[in-house]
């Protein structure tokens, strides 16, 4: 609109010795003042629709009003992440900007995550409003477009790509396929896959199995998300191709059975849905994808939300051995073959931990400590207080040894090489019924 | 800006008669035809700005894309919540409009409360952008101001009401009180205040004394909430004057120290936060306001989030019968005083339950029931199951004996009236430590 009361202003100007009367001239030099006007609002409407924000180059910690990035650098301080601004090195596809979608998208980009590739079909109807994220005004808009509008201007420096189109068709698996294995900035990877992390925010099972298959064929890591029809439940699940259970290997009912779920729909009956329910299950899936990502905490393997009673409950699923998915069964050889390769890393890994312990305890301990003072670690205590399975009370003992990781690091790393064929026998016994 | 067009318009329109020659004429209409380009562009931003949805009057589940209540509606059909157009019933008070309030305030909003009052004396900031909810061009407004725009475009059905001050000063705590008790639309209630909950969402021990303080006074159910400084943990806390623990029953060492909690924060040293963690404990706040004022689920007294471990611990305090809030200490007496009426109401319920399924498995017994074959009620069977306090597996009994609510059931109810002096002798006895 700028460019149009220019053009206007300038024709006003050219009009000016034409004029008959001083009158004429008056009546022109109001409505250039007029016109003037209009610009000046035009320019402070079109300021507040691109934002105020300008790109950031580097992500600071300085504690000032003006830096976005100042409370999430302070993870630093706090000691929760080591290197926060690492975030801008990944790549997250989100499939499905829905009511978990959409929620999830907005907080990495708030978090300033480097690249977003966001896959839709759907268009944005006033009947999304009851959930977070996208306005009355983006009605008819593709939800993809929507968000990506959205998104750009709550932070530009994410890299934001949307994609509409539908991964469950032949076509649109395809170009899904394609985008997460397209380059990024030259970015070299060793996977075949170009993103760090699939989240799946879909509201259907063939569109899960659709990503289950992308991801197994890619060896890409992703994690699950559902909200139950009733909208007072929902989890989140976290897949590794080959290592946990891929979403193939114990399919719902519906999937096992192969009936077409959209025929179990009834005609003008709606699934119900809660912005509280759908942002809780964003909420719990994004801070595992920041856990995973940023290397803190306890990934969650599965988390369950039951909000009529608060229940959160958790689980974990091995791959099945007799998985109707051939990708999920190769990806499962490889896990086992990269056995020997992982248990040196872990043994690496605790001899290291061990060595810094040693190191730390001869140092802290002052040398005319004549009271024989020492410190009990602070985060060996809270860990036994904050993890009731680690815990045992007083005259509790376990029935079950321990994991093979902790057994691990008082454990000799076996020398000879293991036959896959032996480890795939293995494999099948720890998951036969 | 529409206006200053017309004004244009107008003027050129004025100007035609008096021009001296047809090339003076053609300019003139070039400058209209710009004009009236103007004004259909600005209609559309205006158009976008305001919303396309309009006001509507009556809550419906009519499964349509144009109905932004339907998937709330449907709560219904799935047997949630008895009567969800009730919600336009409550008004809600959220006292701190930062990462958790502003992110309840939008809940609510898109669950279409009746009425919200925001309570703030902030500003935006670029450096809050890393939470949900407020847009970079919102930096330097009022954080009442922002949401109230935010909210009313989402939803205009909603009533709001944005109030711009501090409520821990003594001006701002006699408005912040004057805002609880005013009358709305002339509805009639019981109680001293005039809301339904309040939420507390603030960052601070003083003001979350101060909504403890105004909520005892006024004998207001509220819900307080929190997130550390190191942005991986929170809580909800449901408080009941009289019934449960107030937050001055049992202080935070800061407050029962009296130690001024800004000399505790360093300079240039922030607190860190995660869009994630503030969405997760919004999330929980809102969903047990939902189930308090629509009367489904199980309402949760105190509910702890870690995300390092998602790990969710539960509690529940009673009232400290030395508290040294005077209010509270009332309300704990009426509370008391109250005891006879509520047994009775307990009393009459559980009988009409007993009655109810009396009726129930009458009705479902087929006469001619050969096979001697009767249904479990499942509801029963699922308690058990989802309760694990509830449950206890073969070999297990209980320490404690079983509380007062189940033993009612068979108890006869006294008829004797009890002595207020002695009901709170006896309370000081249970709470005594």
């Amino acid at each position: 609109m700028e460019e149009e009361v220019k053009v206007l202003l300038a024709a006003l100007d050219g009009l000016m010795p034409a004029l008959p009367s001083q009158h004429a001239v008056y009546q022109v030099a109001q409505i250039k003042e007029s016109a003037e006007r209009i610009l000046r609002l035009s320019n402070d409407i079109s300021a507040a629709q691109l934002g105020s924000r300008k790109k950031i180059q580097e992500m600071s910690g300085e504690v000032v009003g003006s830096n976005p990035y100042s409370r999430l650098m302070a993870l630093k301080r706090m000691g929760i992440v080591n290197n926060y601004e690492n975030i801008r090195n990944f790549s997250v596809a989100i499939v499905g900007v829905g009511g978990v979608g959409s929620v999830a998208a907005e907080m990495l980009t708030r978090c300033g995550i480097g690249r977003l590739l966001l896959f839709d079909y759907d268009t944005v109807e006033l009947a999304n409003m009851n959930r977070l994220f996208f306005r009355p005004q983006q009605a008819g808009m593709s939800k993809t477009d929507a968000a990506v509008e959205t998104l750009a201007d709550i932070n530009p420096d994410v890299v934001l790509e949307g994609y509409k189109l539908n991964v469950s068709t032949v076509d649109g698996f395809e170009k899904f396929m394609e985008a997460l294995s397209k380059d990024f900035k030259g970015m070299q990877r060793e996977s075949k896959s170009r993103v760090d992390l699939v989240l799946s925010c879909v509201d259907n099972y063939e569109a899960r199995m659709v990503v289950n298959q992308a991801c197994n064929e890619l060896g890409q890591t992703w994690m699950e998300s559902g909200v139950s029809e009733d909208a007072v439940s929902g989890h989140i699940q976290l897949l590794v191709p080959g290592e946990t259970a891929c979403f193939a290997c114990a399919p719902p009912l519906v999937v096992a059975s192969g009936v077409d779920e959209r025929t179990l729909k009834r005609e003008g009956v709606c699934a119900a849905s809660l912005p509280t329910t759908m942002g809780i299950i964003a909420g719990l899936l994004v801070q595992n994808a920041l856990k995973y990502l940023l290397s803190f905490g306890n990934i969650t393997k599965y988390l369950g939300y039951s909000a009529l009673k608060d229940f959160f409950p958790t689980m974990e699923m091995l791959p099945n051995p007799q998985c109707s998915n051939a990708s999920c069964l190769q990806r499962q050889c490889e896990y086992a073959e990269n056995k020997p390769f992982r248990d040196a890393l872990e043994k690496a890994r605790a001899e290291a931990e061990l060595a810094n312990a040693a190191l730390v305890s001869k140092v802290a301990l002052h040398e005319d400590n004549e009271w024989n003072i020492s410190l009990i670690d602070e985060d060996e205590v809270q860990a036994n207080i904050d993890t009731p399975s680690e815990f045992l009370p007083d005259g509790l003992s376990r029935e079950l040894p321990a994991s093979e990781k902790q057994v691990l690091i008082e454990d000799d790393f076996p020398e000879t090489e293991l036959d896959l064929d032996d480890l795939q026998r293995q494999f099948q016994t720890l998951n036969a019924d």
